[in-house]
């Protein structure tokens, strides 16, 4: 079940003392917006946007309350324009079981795991850490760069905790669901990857998953090789901000002889893009939005690192944002 | 054919002596910008979002830029972070033979006519009334509040130069494309209209139109009053902002019974509210997102004025924009 912690909430907002108090919310949170406004005893805004991260925090379009309550994701540290409250929300499903049914497999995969999940189930990562000690492995969790709050907490964007302990481990194991997390530590390091969902109890081998995401990608980039007009992305949204990896791409582009154009937006969906008629896209925003989200782009939508594959050959680098 | 005195802008641009030139276009002219960006000696980024008017002006996002450039709408008064330069996009489209094919038409409704089209057309505008005045019509051209740069020129959230002029005509001849302007000033005047395409020659009297729209909208107005949790949807675009408007209709709404709840946000599209599981939604931002848009939305979706109509019977009005 997700839980909130209210009594903080209320807390940390009576410090501020504040009348008007903006909340925003990642979409799986959205339902939960009306119980919240009821809950608090100010005026309140709800931020209608779409939220997928702590990159993606509406300090600048909330400004005019006197702070904001971003739920569902840990503080990335950032200047704001108003005080933020990050409200951590957790499901505080029991890892054990799901590790449990599963002791066999990672026996054999070997005794040295670097553990790491999300900041979901990160409250009850300790307890999955002991239970495995207690069954004989060596269990590492790694610290992360100034992007990442707590110890064995990866983004979708950052693997610093799995660097960090990569010489150490025989392989990762990966705790929570979706495939994106698991595959983005399959491409930052070298090392195997297992996935766990806590909820269903299934373990996944990523060297699959991984493969089969290439084989996609390899093929986006041939066709991308073939664009001459390029449309290079940059998010208003403050996480993602990232103009001189763009301009550098641009640069880069140009080099091979396309045309390379600065696109600024925030949102980023197919349909703002039609119009503009380019024969690729670069996304220097989340890399999330390329390798999920191409299905529903007609064109080729490479992320930052992918570029390099454009000019030369090399290995596949997974993008990941390090320093905002 | 559209088109943009590139002169002026290079003259505009000149004065300014920017480093770095934002640009912003409409939907229909996105597929200029390349064109535009190769033609400018600067370094020349493009604003990827949509945008709907003058009301919808990029600068904040684009702040980081020496100043901006947006297509394709007369200028709207307003405070803006970086100089902001308006280039009208004309279509120089004689207006003249559309007028010619309707003269009967025309003859028949009466001989004083309010004359009043988009910022597109504007330039031709007084060709028309020439040619109407040497057939024998009283042509009045009406001015508009400070929203409004040009004699005659409506937007779709203000027909204030329809109002000044009012008492004088028979009736609106309205010369452009699309039902949406022409509807407005059906709904804002006590006058019948007619609208010309001028493309197509096409002739329209609008009362039919309007019949069937209000029908549409009193459906959606009856649904409304059974939704118990309603969105207030406030735009973040600095000329749709709406928040003293937005504050009255919650309270409004909460003396019927209702609860409502303000909602900030940039973009207003379906996908963005359907996690917020509100019966219905009232949008303060552009009339034309619940007119034109409303079948794609699942739940009842609301213009500023119609929320009068939730709680008593009285004349449909329709929601102009006037200060901002």
């Amino acid at each position: 079940m997700l839980w909130i912690d209210k009594e903080k909430l209320l807390k940390e907002l009576k410090k501020l003392n504040p009348k008007k108090v903006g909340v925003q919310f990642p979409e799986g949170l959205k339902s939960k917006a009306m119980e919240i406004a009821d809950l608090l005893d100010y005026e309140v805004y709800i931020y209608g946007g779409n939220t997928y991260g702590a990159c993606d925090v509406a300090d600048e379009e909330m400004s005019f309350c006197d702070c904001l309550v971003h739920f569902g994701h840990a503080e990335i540290p950032m200047k704001f324009v108003i005080p933020v409250i990050f409200m951590e929300v957790y499901d505080n499903i029991d890892l054990i079981p799901s590790l449990e049914k599963n002791l066999d497999f990672l026996e054999k995969k070997g005794k040295n795991i670097g553990l790491t999940t999300t900041v979901q189930h990160i409250l009850e990562l300790k307890n999955a850490e002991r239970f495995l000690k207690n069954r004989g492995f060596n269990i590492y969790i790694g610290k992360g760069t100034r992007r990442i709050k707590y110890d064995g907490q990866i983004l979708g964007c950052n693997f610093s905790v799995c660097k960090s302990i990569e010489d150490k481990v025989d392989y990762f194991l990966y705790i929570g669901t979706g495939y994106f997390h698991p595959l983005g530590i399959t491409l930052n390091t070298k090392k195997k990857v297992v996935a766990i969902d806590p909820y269903t109890g299934k373990i996944v081998d990523m060297e699959n998953e991984k493969t089969k995401l290439l084989k996609k990608r390899y093929a986006v980039i041939e066709k991308a090789k073939e664009a001459e007009r390029f449309g290079v992305i940059v998010s208003t949204k403050k996480g993602q901000f990232r103009m001189k990896e763009a301009l550098n791409i641009k640069k880069d582009l140009e080099e091979i002889g396309k045309k390379a154009y600065i696109l600024i937006t925030g949102e980023i969906y197919p349909e703002k893009f039609r119009g503009f008629n380019f024969d690729a896209c670069v996304i220097s925003a989340c890399p999330r939005i390329a390798i999920d989200d191409q299905p529903r782009y007609e064109k080729p939508i490479l992320t930052v690192t992918e570029v390099n594959l454009l000019k030369e050959t090399g290995e596949y680098r997974f993008d990941e944002i390090g320093g905002i």
